[in-house]
């Protein structure tokens, strides 16, 4: 009997790029289903900016229908120019799956690092190693559209179903 | 000859609670049309306060159909945890606006003070005090809706209509 697949997006929020990366869990499985990210110019307007995300996120959601949603919780740092900045830009990854009516579940970049990689300290780019391996389908366009697929898969890993194993795919 | 009004949204954004105000200008003449505050509960889930926020902004702007739109700008200090929440608050109250098509400037808060009672560093008190004079039917419930009526006064005057006087009412 095949188990209906389910789908989640995880969102890694910037006010310059928002990426987005959408997969399934089939059964003990993880499939890529698409990814990208969301760009917006600098010198537009902020709320042309926030509007071109919430836009973005929105034709996202209406393409693939996923029934989860994650979002990366922001790194707060001492500038606070720029935490206020990726903070805007983050109140529309959290708006916009919830006016799709689907939970929102949040992740620190430690936790993403260590359920994709292992450690909590991982570099980037070990991050886009297990990727070829988890997902060996993905080819994400850019790093956000990387980070936003790795906060999928940790999400999958931590929403309850402690059982699921992920298919290492060669 | 009756000129058309020109409706303004006022909007004081915060996590627990998001002041709005909305006032005419007619001629060279503030007129009160309506305020309020949208607040959410702390212990509800970021993405539910969030909507709501969304939901409350989004029946302001349905109810009074204003053209144009003011926000506080968010005072950046040193407590980045507080920063951000103010960020994902203020991201939503400028996506709002933007979502109806109509302009949002920005304000910083000296210059609401400046505009409303002629000092930069004046006390919260000294803005409750001058509303009464410049919109004398005003009965903000909250703070909140006090300053968003401020922050809608001050876009009256710096809306590129120099000239705009307005009417002291005793």
């Amino acid at each position: 009997m095949a188990s209906t697949p389910i789908r989640i997006v995880g969102i890694d929020p910037g006010l310059r790029r928002t990426g987005w990366g959408v997969i399934d869990i089939e059964g003990n499985r993880l499939i890529h289903v698409g990814c990208g990210s969301v760009e917006t110019r600098d010198g537009l307007a902020l709320a042309s900016r926030l509007l071109a995300i919430h836009d973005g996120l929105r034709q996202v959601l209406e393409d693939f229908a996923p029934v989860e949603a994650a979002v990366e919780q922001t790194f707060v740092n001492k500038d606070g120019v720029a935490t206020l900045k990726l903070g805007q830009a983050r109140g529309i990854a959290m708006l916009v799956p919830a006016m799709f009516g689907i939970p929102v579940a949040e992740y620190a970049p430690n936790q993403v690092k260590k359920t994709v990689v292992g450690a909590g300290h991982a570099e980037k780019n070990q991050i886009q190693v297990m990727l070829k391996i988890l997902l060996p389908k993905a080819v994400p366009p850019t790093p956000d559209a990387a980070d936003a697929l790795a906060i999928a898969i940790t999400h999958a890993h931590h929403r309850g179903r402690a059982a699921l194993r992920m298919k290492v795919a060669g």
